[in-house]
């Protein structure tokens, strides 16, 4: 008897995070993982470039493809099960479970209040059959007969759709959804609701690694909670263009990406709304900002011509669609707004950045805003002149592509010195390391570089410390020692010549940003009077590493002594709930769209020599 | 061993449609062909209440519910198979398989020219490092560069998604289709297309019973082709009321009611296209009238307070939705005008057919306007007022639900006398005939009431001529034996007494609709002046037989020696036709369906006196 291949799928147990799932002879542990939606870190998407998916095998056999047969610790993505198994996942590789914050409300600003959509609540006469008169012309009788009459455009369809069964389930009573774009334009009816429903919309800051979503009450313009989400297009390559290139080469992959997207917002607005006791379909107005890649493969737009010379946006243009048309379930009738853009991958995201921080590069001067992150976007205010701009910098900064990376999460290290040739570490939550998150990757940097661990060239100085030494054929610097903690393993924290390399590319590819865009305006960078770093990761960094391993320019104090350096967290999130909250200011961030000018800094003829310059720590 | 139940379908060949379908044991022999797309004509939507669907089973074994053993034609509906099966369909059952007309136009008038959407065709320059403005931009720049410059108010969702792809497959050329909703309103661009597309138009008149579909050259407002189709939704029964109870009883049947709309226009679309040689894609406005409860049921509105007492719309005014809202694949951006409607069941199909009879009821004194079909409506318009009101007339005027109704196709008797006590049939075609379509119904009433064969209380009476006999329990007069053509048995032609009723019982309906509708005026009905009979049945009665049944009112001939009565045709599908090529015939139906009021007669206390009057021949 041939024996035939095995097609039963193995049985992979991971009992640290109760669960069982199936995997395949032919597929690996990462795609099993991601099909069963166990939530594994993978910067990469499962294509053994970044080494964050890392994992042990406690029981069972498996077949390694480019992992080595003595290591221990494997990444999910090289491996594919021979047994059944089971497996045990390092605690940095584990995607964090994140619960709507619904503290946020409270701390902040409340937003300005001006919101494209109104409600009415409204007691409508019965039909009987001496007044037969439809329900949407019984709706039109009672917004005309109010103290200031109401006379709308139309009734849309979805309001007409809703509007029998909740008028004969309430009573007559009916909240109706007033949609008026501009102050003293048109007014449509764009919903109805069950009486009392609260009037909810749902910002989202839909970045190329991690999505941000805001819950706001438009009644009163309150944030009610907040809820980050890795955005699930990783699964497709960390980076823009590795989407991009997906999507250009299968047909497929674009419609895969976009579900993804709005899978994602869809699971969002779910888990925000259940946080605060309403319903999904109580979200009646959305307001989405991303780069630009983000938002045309959110909207469905082709990303061929994005992605390749000379890199042309579908439209820049603010887009206004129903919801439903791009498949996402919200409230009946809601309505999306895609934040306008400025050119090339500077997107919503950077528009509502400049949004937010507005009243801060309004002042007279030269103003720098940045927004760091898998993309980095800078815009150079100067003059009413805004000149905007965007580097590929990749994850690095973030954590990601990082053998050691995590995000800044429990036992993540944000702060790494060397204090008399000895390490000293900060761990968030001051437990046990078990990776390194962005800040703490900047921070190491700086601080081995300042010891002279790491040369101006950027090598590992081999000898120079007991704790350097070759791992797998590659120089590392092993800030933690692989350790046992509540019977659980945890793998050693290193940072490797690799990772020493890519943050080296990132951080010359920003510093390079600057210098270029200050050249287009005629200004050196030395005469930027306010530095603003947008962005989660941006607010984080301590910008004294970040200006000695030459990320930033050393910019010295302002005449009155306080740093020309402001981190502003994340300013995007801030403006994409502001566009949501007020008409005004999303017509604000149209005209600030407009104002910007894009500058390609790669096809000029000094980017790559600034490039080059940046790349080591010699100045 | 225990026999187990046969499950594997049977097969049933058809060789006069050269075809085979599948039919499980437990399906009646009528579900099996419809799931096939096997075109069995089925009034009742298969609940044995009709009687349209007869074949005969030549080989094989069946069981049948309800059909004597001795019978020979058998209803599709009330049989099962218990082996592979030979069916022979009745000619009369055979629904038809109507090819688009692509003469249509140059018979007509030409439609009146005043689109919403208009074309231009434009060629924009190229994207280059030195031009990097997004499509959109490049859009706007050149229609702003025009000798009449267009600056549009926005460009849609779905222009922007089309853009990029046309313009580089076309070197830079793009049909760009700007939407305009008013004269002097804001303009967007609502889709692009290939460069030269023709613009087309899709005009529908969705019946209960049929959907007529028209497809027009919004440039030049030529009809291009038309064409009919069955309503699948008669699956779920022949008249409203079936349907509606349908959709209240079980939601999931609203949704396939709706799909069912849908599919019909989807296919009507792809076929006409096609016969002119178009894509549907070059689809980019459409129109759909019919009465309220087809347009709830296309729009996706509950239909479960139109169904019972107030019997009140979820809205009557004319409603816009993009197309791919609804699952209609039309071209990008296509949008979706919904016909307003009048109250109660009068619809946008009445609105059209007032909108297209208009030059007739505009002149001085009393007009009434009736659309005859499964469901009928009536306007009387009197001094600048419209009064309207519907009556459940069931599809017997039609063919349908009468013993061996059939289409008007080849093969139906369209004409009856009694001439010497002897019967003359006037045979579409000149074959042989195989049933009576529903001019013939009308024609062989008035017949054999004006012969004595049937008598004032509509009682076929038993002995009064050779042709009347008892079959199966009914007395029936027989206007054909059945017969053998080209090796094909032709089942007979009977007008049975259970079809006496049907008529009526519709007779009478409408007759009271008329009289009542009047006294609501405070007019006789005599006073009518102008009587047009509207829709496709109405254009093929013989006003004389119609006149005899008591249908139609007594009228005497105008001073001017002719006929009151005018028949016009679908005026619903010339209506509809207007509203797709002009902008000003949209903006007047909505007028008319405001002016007119809706009246309901059945709550009328003189409403069933008048109905028993007008049940028999006696006046």
């Amino acid at each position: 008897m041939t024996e035939l291949p095995h097609h039963r799928p193995h049985r992979i147990d991971v009992p640290a995070l109760d669960r069982q799932i199936d995997c395949r002879e032919d597929e690996t542990l990462f795609a099993a993982a991601r099909r069963a939606g166990l939530r594994i870190v993978g910067a990469c998407g499962g294509r053994g470039h970044c080494g964050s998916c890392i994992v042990r095998v406690t029981e069972g056999r498996v077949h390694r493809e480019g992992e080595g047969a003595h290591r221990k610790w494997l990444r999910a993505c090289c491996i594919q099960p021979r047994s059944d198994l089971t497996l045990e996942v390092a605690p940095r590789s584990l995607a964090p479970i994140v619960r709507a914050d619904v503290r946020t409300g409270g701390e902040a600003a409340p937003l300005p209040l001006d919101p494209s959509l109104t409600a009415v609540e409204l007691t409508l006469p019965p039909a009987t059959l001496q007044d037969l008169a439809s329900d949407a012309d019984r709706l039109r009788r009672v917004l005309a007969e109010r103290a200031e009459p109401i006379e709308p455009a139309a009734i849309d369809w979805a309001a007409s759709a809703a509007l029998p069964g909740v008028l004969r389930q309430h009573g007559w009573q009916v909240q109706a959804r007033l949609r008026q774009a501009q102050a003293g334009g048109p007014l449509t009816v764009a919903s109805v609701a069950r009486p009392g429903a609260p009037l909810l919309g749902l910002a989202v800051d839909l970045g190329t690694t991690n999505a941000a979503a805001f819950l706001v009450d438009l009644a009163s313009g309150r944030r009610l909670a907040s809820l980050g989400l890795e955005n699930p297009q990783v699964a497709w390559g960390a980076d823009l263009i590795s989407r991009i290139n997906h999507a250009i080469k299968e047909p497929d992959t674009a419609e895969a990406l976009r579900r993804a997207a709005v899978g994602a917002i869809q699971s969002l607005a779910h888990d925000l709304t259940r946080a605060v006791g309403a319903a999904v379909t109580d979200i009646a107005d959305a307001v989405v900002c991303g780069n630009t890649a983000m938002q045309h493969l959110l909207a469905g737009w082709p990303v061929a011509q994005l992605g390749r010379a000379p890199f042309v946006a579908a439209a820049l243009e603010a887009v206004d669609v129903a919801a439903d048309r791009l498949g996402l379930a919200l409230g009946p009738g809601a309505a999306l707004h895609l934040a306008p853009s400025i050119g090339g991958f500077v997107g919503g995201d950077h528009v509502t950045a400049l949004l937010a921080t507005e009243a801060i590069w309004q002042a007279p001067g030269v103003t720098l805003v940045m927004d760091i992150g898998t993309n980095t976007e800078i815009s150079l205010v100067h003059d009413g002149r805004i000149l905007s701009a965007s580097c590929p910098s990749g994850p690095a900064l973030e954590g990601g592509h990082i053998g050691s990376g995590m995000r800044a999460a429990e036992g993540a290290i944000e702060r790494v010195e060397v204090v008399d040739d000895a390490l000293r570490l900060q761990v968030i939550g001051g437990g046990v390391p078990v990776g390194l998150c962005g800040s703490g990757v900047l921070d190491a940097l700086a601080a081995f570089v300042g010891a002279g661990w790491i040369d101006a060239r950027g090598r590992i100085v081999a000898g120079r410390h007991p704790s350097i030494a070759e791992v797998d054929g590659v120089r590392a610097i092993t800030l933690a020692e692989e350790t046992e903690e509540r019977h659980r393993l945890i793998p050693a924290v290193r940072f490797s010549q690799h990772d020493v390399r890519a943050v080296q590319l990132a951080k010359s590819a920003i510093r390079t940003g600057v210098k270029l865009l200050c050249a287009e305006a005629g200004l050196d960078e030395s005469q930027i009077h306010r530095f603003v770093i947008a962005g989660a990761f941006g607010a984080y960094i301590r910008v004294e590493s970040a200006r000695a391993i030459g990320l930033l320019p050393p910019l010295p104090p302002a005449p009155d002594g306080t740093s020309r350096f402001q981190q502003v967290g994340n300013a995007a999130g801030l403006g994409v709930q502001q566009m949501l909250s007020s008409r005004e200011r999303r017509a604000r961030a149209a005209q600030i769209a407009r104002q910007a000018r894009y500058v390609e800094l790669s096809t000029r003829s000094d980017f790559q020599k600034s490039f080059l310059q940046h790349i080591g720590f010699g100045s």
